[in-house]
């Protein structure tokens, strides 16, 4: 059996324990048994059972309630980190840039130290402590794991760890945010960006503060993960170079499009004289680049390198899914 | 020490051989030391040293000569499987759709049953014998591997097997031959087939047989090798529903571009009734599907599975490199 904690309980968090549940005869088969021992929310109570926790009434507590109905425990997250007994924790709590990845850093932090193995889905603790954590994971005999942190859940990380032993990668480019793909696309339909960033945050795939999409921060964390975890940049959210989509307006869109290109939020990152140049910008991209073809929530990346060329991975249409699914594989690589 | 025996040494194995002694340095530092013992082909004469031979040497031969200088060894490639002393093998001969595979299936057959290691770019043992190979394998604690057929050396099958242990595969798409792509993309800018065929053959990337290429069967192959390994079916080369670019007309493509498509050989697969349905065949694909955006070399597929929706993976110019790449990305999973 192994042991789970559980840091957070929102859209990824809920759609993780269903999909753990859905999955658990094709998880048995690959020879692992996951039991939740403790569950910790910011708003909606924290819960604990060495035995494992009843997923299902979690689940029912919070779509009933909104909250758990107890019995609830006193600890808190850093402590249930601290002192509970678990195999694996999943940190699944919102990015927090203004916080430098607080308080997912030392919740990763404190797994690792103990020696107990730490996935997460929250680009922070990765955008501004990926060397310390990966230095703890290694010092400790334990695994760190961040493949939902990018591309929702699509294997980007443990592609090139995996597939590319060979092979350097010298840069990226892709568009990482889908609230602002989806504002941009709907935008090209006519709406205003407020009815449209309105319709991302009911579609619940705007982040909690819609401001960290349409001024990039969120494209920005993810520029800062891939930039040193692929290109081994010491770069935060903050180096990136940054601009969102708060500027964009009908007219652009008109003229982009009579020039057969659609206004997108491009990331890039590569390497320039030894240290590594990453941004975030609306840029004109061409109707016969792949790129062009990303509508909605449609996210893609780029991977140059010096062996395999360039190399694309799409993925359309993401959802909760998706993310879900990555988080999942990182708790089964941890261990197989 | 890992040794070695290379089976064909065409453009795929000579660009392998340079990859090897260009990247030995990256090689040592994954753990691997890799010599070759034997090289054997068809045209170019049989070499062999149980102490590793000189691959610089080897290329010079062929570049200068067009075949080995000697000295050589009597052995057949079919007896050096089965006598030499090797720990990996790669089977680098051409496709031979007509033989069923053979005689690449023997040799693979061979190594595997004597325990030791094969990895190949070879699509047909896959296509026709890929669960008696993977048994074998199993049965004699080795490992067959054979990321370079399909993509190019693009991570396809090491990406499922390595990064989605809990999704299910249901079906694919894709456009993943790229001499009809570039067919297809130069008859675009006014060209004849004859032609266009005639520079793909010059740019080497045309198959041995250009008619495999121009009639569909490289393609049916790798729709077979798809359909065996991500979606389980029992399906050949010849099981797969195949029309080629054959009668295509300057006229088809002038009258798909009026109407805002393109002319793609597209391979599909899916689950249907719990059997596999495989097709290659001309479709109109509009120019704002991903597919569309695909000219001259480049490669695509799209994978649909049940947890990860769909996930798309682009190989933007492929050449030899990455055909080499893939191999020798297989040959250092088989020890790591």
């Amino acid at each position: 059996m192994q042991k789970v904690l559980l840091i957070g309980f929102g859209n990824v968090g809920r759609t993780l324990a269903a999909m753990m549940n859905e999955r658990s005869a094709h998880i048995k088969d690959i020879g692992l048994d996951f039991q939740v021992i403790g569950v910790f929310t910011r708003t909606r109570g924290n819960v604990a059972d060495a035995q494992g926790l009843d997923m299902q009434k979690l689940l029912d507590d919070v779509s009933s309630h909104g909250r758990f109905t107890g019995p609830l425990t006193s600890i808190s997250p850093l402590e249930a980190c601290r002192e509970l007994d678990y195999d694996v924790m999943a940190e699944l709590s919102p990015l927090d840039v203004a916080n430098r990845g607080e308080p997912a850093v030392s919740h990763i932090t404190t797994a690792l130290t103990r020696g107990k193995h730490a996935v997460t889905a929250n680009k922070g603790p990765v955008a501004f402590a990926y060397s310390e954590l990966c230095k703890l994971a290694l010092d400790n005999g334990c695994r760190f794991l961040f493949e939902s942190t990018v591309m929702d859940g699509a294997p980007i990380f443990n592609l090139v760890s995996r597939c590319m032993k060979v092979n350097e990668i010298t840069g990226f480019s892709g568009i990482l945010n889908s609230t602002t793909n989806y504002v941009l696309s709907r935008m090209e339909s006519g709406l205003s960006m407020d009815k449209a960033v309105r319709e991302a945050i009911e579609m619940g795939s705007a982040e909690a503060d819609p401001s960290y999409d349409i001024d990039g921060w969120d494209a920005a964390a993810k520029v800062a993960v891939l930039s040193r975890v692929l290109l081994k940049g010491d770069v935060t959210p903050f180096d990136v170079k940054r601009s969102g989509i708060r500027d964009v307006t009908a007219k652009m869109i008109a003229e982009a499009e009579a020039r057969g290109k659609r206004l997108k939020l491009m990331c890039r990152g590569r390497i320039l004289d030894g240290s590594v140049a990453a941004s975030v910008g609306i840029e004109e991209v061409d109707n016969s680049d792949i790129f062009a073809t990303l509508s909605y929530r449609d996210m893609g990346v780029s991977l140059e390198s010096d062996l395999l060329g360039t190399h694309i991975v799409i993925h359309k249409k993401p959802t909760l899914r998706d993310t879900a699914f990555g988080v999942l594989e990182d708790m089964i690589s941890v261990f197989k």
